[in-house]
């Protein structure tokens, strides 16, 4: 059951990956009629990271690190690491040795369904995190997994060179051939929020914003 | 299946509510006989934040946020909207656009036994969130729920108008009715909590101060 | 069942627990063969604390802090006390007071695997926790426990006197009797990590720094 | 903090209780417009158990079963014991010789937001049990807790003589003032039930039984 | 946000995927080299089913089960439905009436990351379902979701079309193109497990019968 | 870092193994002072299985069953296998085969903080397991660990040799030191329970078995 290395992906344009990235999590799940969120429990390790990025993707067997230096040479500027242990694990894969070899080769961060560790020195360096643990359990390298092939992760499918949007609310995938046209959608949200915004600030209220009223009485709503 | 808005509720006063806030979760919860606490999975989104508030109360069905629209019309100053769904759920029925109109009101903060939203612009309003999961998922508003009915939230009965005491110790509810000698009785512990905290840090022992010695000895507590 | 205070317990060199304490988690697991590691659910209460401590371990009750106040007459300078119930628990076992007469007797923090309180006033004093919960949960004063016994605490065995180590990756325990060898051997790997560091900062591979790739391929990994 | 007893609660007409007990938990719980559940995590030590009952509630200490000695005093025939933990607990508050007890007294099951132990003879007696945990864990008999007081068991509030439902779906608690409606609309349901069953037994679907074809359409519901 | 029903999806043969369903879970999973098993908190609802059976695919909102209906359409003889929520839910989404439908239908089974109901009744039929949880509470039909699409269920990607196999030892997904191979890798491994199976019977062991003692000795394996 | 095997161990008296078992999980922990028992998620593949065993132990690494083998040739007649991964792991480390070994060894059984698969076989054949999960995953043959060291399985510490009691309520374990001690505890508990259960069974209440009136006055319980 040996392993695979995929040495040649798609990426999408740097400039929409960005992009995504600044228009955060919950705008870009929306954008793309609520698909892709990761699961809650993938949480940062350290609050106000904000990152677009692109998936190089790893499928690791519990408790072994091996395929993380695999996949790192793989690694392009701007490209994150993805990993999906094969079966439920918290040990930590990745510390500041890593994060430091991930940076050398642009990398840009880690979204793993496992554990890290070193999150002192990680936060330390500004090297962006989302997992599912914080554990300083240490891994071994005696089996080998696969690098960008498909992976489920955290309960979502991730394409290597999918595009990965995280920030404080969590981590979520945009698929590469919609990138474009989720980055539109998001943007044209984020337009509208404004507006919506100024008028609730102001003290005017969703109801009437949306017009709620009627299909709430409907839908048989009673005031008492 | 219509939901219910209570228009009207009793509110208890002001200067008792603050006040209960400011003695903190912990006093408070000891203050009344231990009880009032909501599930210790309730997590400030943000460390630091300490509130006493008004219940606004919504019972709201899984992935459906309508009713939060509802609720933020029956806000008044000083309000904090506490929102328990059917069943349980964790997606994000609220973030920053409702903390914008929440604030507009006068509501101080979300107690929510679900997911939130938005996190980094709610904390950069330091809009305060009690909440069990972080998460961007996006909610419908298709079926109706009720506000201001007493509802169990994070295992604890909630009815409007209660006092919510919140810091980073989690969630503590008052009755209404009980707000006022609570609050005497808060204030009398901490007043006592003085005393004993010079002699702790002058290095006397809590089994001198409280007198504990005999009654260990008594139980069969052996010391080699 | 009446329980038992053991009142003397052997330490280690006080160099040596601050040594390890330095070294920091990640590196004492390795470093003594990755074992001892509590449970990743303990967490700390705030970020960036590390130190290394000798244990005065609490075998107790659910929701019965009674003996922390007998163990806390067991503290010397440097000790940090390790609390494991003897059924689970998340009750609040702890909180300022305690903390306040824990720093009079020279005690550096607390690991418990069950709930903490007054976390704000804990951060405030910087007084460490790690913990599995925080709640406001009040406990009683009723039932015997034991001090200075062998303890199972978040499925590590500590035993009285063993060095805790403690940092943002969470908690490990070094044996006292092996706590030299164990220094000797982190401070070793803290050496060639530095040399690593570097390399790997200057684009190196671990593929080739550690000389994986013959390895690989004969567990059968494919490029593509 | 001591606790409070109260003997004289109202209860429910038996034969009411004993219909609803038929009627089963999904039923009841749609009946009553979805409300009442206990949390999924309330499971049978054995399948196939299905009952109704009048509530006899405790508030307990975690890890003291003292005051169900307390509530056995207070059954009556039909009757079953509601308890709730003050705080989070999984220990093994009652077994078979409790349960001895309970039916001699005309007690009839348990609902128990902790833990139960000695399930193979509880099994054996054909004593229905349904708790949060299957645990051996002992209990003391230090701390008073109360008896048929409200209680929120399992995030569900229960008022000492309300009716629980209980069966392999899981508990479900009808108000006493209620119970006589409910029943009326529970016994209507099964009606409709059986007329559907045929339908769906005979092939036709529930899009044409329910007449749902319009309405998805209007939804945006797509056939491809 | 309409969603999509596909209503020509090609299914593997029918003698396939029933011997697949015969080899079992752990077989079918070490045969297609490890992969495909749901997570393992999907359990079945009574002990002993087990089958081979064609995926309809659900992607259905929290809380709401129309999608159900429409799915039923789709089936055809020998298939079972995967019901993937959009967002974690416990809700009782599928009881007696559906199962009764899906029977007329041909439908064998159910396999749903989030709760059933009626599991006396759908026992009483046996009709097997493997789920999250058994949950009474009810679900609306207000939001539309989609039908045979792929699905991420409890941690792995359905199409469908493909092979569910479910057992008591979970669930576990077969590619439809993969499904002959897969199969003649099954009956292979099956073939081989019976030799080893009577010589480890007759006392052999598998050090020897696996010829494992070198490389363990090599490993560093000490016998003390 | 190579494991260690250990092939000698002291066992207890077959005769005192067998009849701890016999008393079951709640007397035996009982009458050893509460202490030794599994964590609670330890439960029975199958119901009805009671057992009194010696520790065979095992710490595994995570996904990698090797240990399992090499332990089965340190089984003799009423042992039992205990196993403890190295970091948290659902995998299914144990099936058929493994206990078909087992057995023609002598071994009697499996207590894993794990997962096992092949259950259905494992039940067929009346070889109990207690675990952590049942899981179909997989495990690799590449990382040594140790065999008959210390474990904390589950929480609980367990040498090899001690006895583990197991039931439907869990399981326990005893050091072989003080087995015939707790023996003599246990039946002594088993004697007094007979009389006990007689006068409950009678109608008799606890509160005056045990004479619990006064002292629960004295804490200030109220009858209202």
């Amino acid at each position: 059951m040996g392993g695979v290395v995929v040495q040649t992906i798609e990426r999408a344009d740097p400039a929409i990956v960005k992009a995504l990235g600044a228009c955060g999590v919950a705008t870009v799940h929306e954008a793309q009629g609520r698909k892709g969120l990761l699961a809650a429990y993938m949480r940062p390790i350290y609050s106000g990271a904000r990152l677009g990025a692109s998936a190089v993707t790893i499928s690791a067997p519990p408790g072994d690190n091996w395929m993380v230096h695999v996949a790192i040479e793989q690694v392009k500027e701007g490209d994150i690491l993805v990993l999906a242990p094969t079966s439920p694990c918290e040990d930590g894969y990745f510390g500041d040795l890593l994060a430091t070899s991930m940076r050398a080769r642009g990398g840009v961060g880690l979204i793993i369904d496992a554990g890290v560790r070193d999150v002192r020195d990680l936060t330390a360096m500004t090297f962006p995190v989302w997992s599912k643990a914080v554990c300083a359990q240490g891994t071994v390298k005696e089996t080998v997994g696969s690098v960008n092939i498909p992976v489920v992760c955290a309960n979502a499918l991730v394409n290597p060179g999918d595009i990965i949007v995280a920030d404080d609310d969590g981590v979520c995938v945009v698929r590469r051939e919609e990138a474009e046209e989720v980055l539109k959608k998001a943007l044209d949200r984020e337009a509208k929020e404004e507006d919506k915004r100024a008028r609730l600030a102001a003290g005017e209220l969703g109801l009437d914003i949306y017009g709620m009223r009627a299909r709430l009485a409907e839908k048989g709503l009673t005031y008492v």
